[in-house]
């Protein structure tokens, strides 16, 4: 029987695919379980992307653009222009979600044993993506004390080989939830510059900044255009995971033009994903601003609840809908399979993420959890409500 | 400035590719192109699958599993079943095209360096999948001569190393129509047993089997459920490339679970597209019979007024909807390129793919062209009109 790859056998699994089984016997018990573990927003999609989809005129459902559909891409400009992010068309290839946007950079930029460094705790599928293109990924750690924030730059310094070739960032962040400010950009800018590294930027979570704060992208530094890769996706700007649609977005035409290579190999992103994509740029700006409303209310609430209670700390994050709080336990592998195998209140449950899962650095996260605020404000109350009761008896407490 | 990797600078770039520039020229210029270069099927989706999508009752537009939509993957293993394929919804993961299944099973199955044995000519794009995983085509050649049967089993004894990991086909085949009989089936069994090797077929075409030939599968064939795995895809057979699904299907128990890590970091298949993949699985059996008839009627046509032309052979295939002529010319990829550039015959000209980007032995398939019947018969006669008007004034005629 012939074996399967190295590559194959060295992809991640996830803790959080670990828990899901468990999830299911709990949920054939019976038990209603909080899902604070994914990033599946509750929103409704807009309907004017939906109602696009429902009256396209198709006869024949033809391939699209490899680089995805013109009229697309030229609206998609002007969306970014909002954002003071200057680009045309043709710095544009559209891509099968963020997640193909994210392995063609990595593809594009990075050689067999190059490294690249990030800051944890990450998105916990860039360990996919590195895996699949052989690249090696160098933590570089960020705080909980700080709210995760961008490390020193020394300590990015520290980490540099020859073998270093790119940075990766995810701003607002996943799974931290921290907004990086300008002067952090400005230093990773001249970061880039000096190493004459590439700087990719996963910036899905662009409409969810709170606070008044400034969303500074990758793409406003100046005289670093041909480092910078953004890396985008309309899931959850329009709560559309399903379009699977999203950008690969740079003005280094070298970069470009080998992106499209691998673009056209895989011949065109889903044509119903980019008519409803295309139609969604009309969504009215109620509709972001009720979204985030929402989000603000059950982050306030989300925050408030972490922090009173006993042992807990969980910084306050200015965007995306996580966050990531220190729990006085043993395990959070542990924890949160327990949550799901052994502790029901009043028939329910709440399934987390360790946060083991998003950082490289073995050990590190043990006592962290991830929590996506994606329910309304009635289920974050019953979650927290359990995990308050879930803590006052877990076996492994710590304080 | 960062360079770009190696892996993308080795990316193939198509000769078909290279064609449309001069094509957009001379569509700028006002000539109609009849273009036979691609697998675009001029063939109406089917209803049923459309008006799925219309109708979807969709509120939030989630991520579906990362296998696959439950439901679809069931009745998907109804549908093999009719072709004596018996699968389950666990053999299944569905894919973002057939281009995903390819890209992930290369990446399961293959390691760096590992070489994989594909006759030639193939399926161009096999190169880029393989130039992205790192695998290296080792071509063994099949010959105009005999319609592109498949090549004699010491010739692909020949060619193995302690390198080789795989055997990959397709069938019916793009860009040559043959499809596999039998016992050239049954030779590859025993080749891959022999030398425990995976056995790849990419079989997108099996609704396209003409002149009551019988479709043989690989997951036909006794005692190497562990070697095989299908590709697939519902492009060609609902006319439904836009939509982007696909399958990777195995027994393999090991490469299921490997593909599902890579299928996991990907998060999911696009969901409209699945939705509508599920629902054509019901399109009648009027609408293939109407499409075989027409695809019967046009080969016919074609292959018939290409061996009426002087110097012209080409085989007549058996599947799928694409033939490759021997011209007297020169210079494939120079000719394609004439016929776009110079040639005009009322206002009209014709666009073919060079067959050399089939090819991977260098030199091979010079005097060959691809040509896709996937334009209506008084389309095709026109087509067939021009090439004939142009072999007659083409300055690198060679006979």
């Amino acid at each position: 029987m012939p074996k399967v790859s190295t590559k194959g056998n060295s992809m991640p699994s996830s803790p959080i695919r670990k828990l899901v089984p468990f999830a299911e016997i709990a949920k054939k018990q019976g038990r209603k379980i909080y899902h604070l573990n994914i990033g599946q927003p509750d929103i409704e999609t807009p309907e004017i992307m939906l109602n696009a989809i429902k009256n396209a005129d198709i006869k024949v459902l033809e391939y699209s653009h490899s680089a995805g559909i013109e009229s697309y891409r030229e609206k998609l400009a002007g969306y970014y222009a909002t954002f003071n992010i200057n680009i045309d068309k043709n710095d544009i290839i559209i891509t099968t979600g963020g997640s193909e946007a994210i392995s063609i950079a990595m593809m594009t930029c990075f050689n067999q044993g190059d490294e690249i460094i990030i800051p944890e705790p990450f998105y916990a599928n860039y360990n996919g993506f590195s895996a699949a293109a052989d690249v090696k990924i160098v933590p570089v750690k960020s705080y909980i004390e700080t709210g995760f924030a961008l490390p020193p730059i020394s300590e990015f310094e520290k980490l540099i080989t020859s073998k270093t070739k790119g940075i990766m960032i995810c701003n607002p962040g996943n799974p931290t939830g921290y907004l990086y400010s300008r002067e952090e950009l400005e230093s990773l800018k001249e970061l880039v510059i000096k190493y004459d590294l590439f700087l990719l930027s996963d910036e899905v979570y662009r409409e969810f900044c709170y606070d008044g704060k400034e969303y500074v992208s990758v793409m406003h530094l100046k005289g670093v255009d041909n480092n910078v890769i953004l890396l985008d996706s309309i899931s959850k700007r329009y709560s559309a995971c399903g379009a699977r649609i999203g950008a690969l977005i740079s003005k280094n035409k070298e970069v470009m033009a080998t992106a499209m290579k691998f673009a056209q190999a895989r011949l065109s992103p889903p044509t119903f994903g980019q008519i409803g994509a295309e139609a969604a740029l009309k969504t009215p700006k109620e509709y972001f601003d009720k979204v985030q409303k929402e989000y603000v209310e059950r982050r306030d609430f989300v925050i408030e609840a972490l922090n009173k209670m006993d042992g807990v700390f969980c910084p306050k994050p200015s965007g995306a809908f996580y966050c990531i709080a220190r729990l006085p336990i043993d395990n959070a592998d542990k924890f949160c399979q327990w949550l799901l195998e052994s502790f029901v209140y009043e028939g329910q449950t709440v399934m987390l993420a360790p946060a083991t899962g998003f950082y490289s650095t073995p050990g590190a996260g043990i006592n962290e959890v991830r929590l996506a605020y994606v329910l309304n404000k009635e289920a974050l109350k019953m979650a927290m409500i359990c995990l308050d009761q879930a803590l006052k008896v877990y076996p492994g407490k710590t304080n």
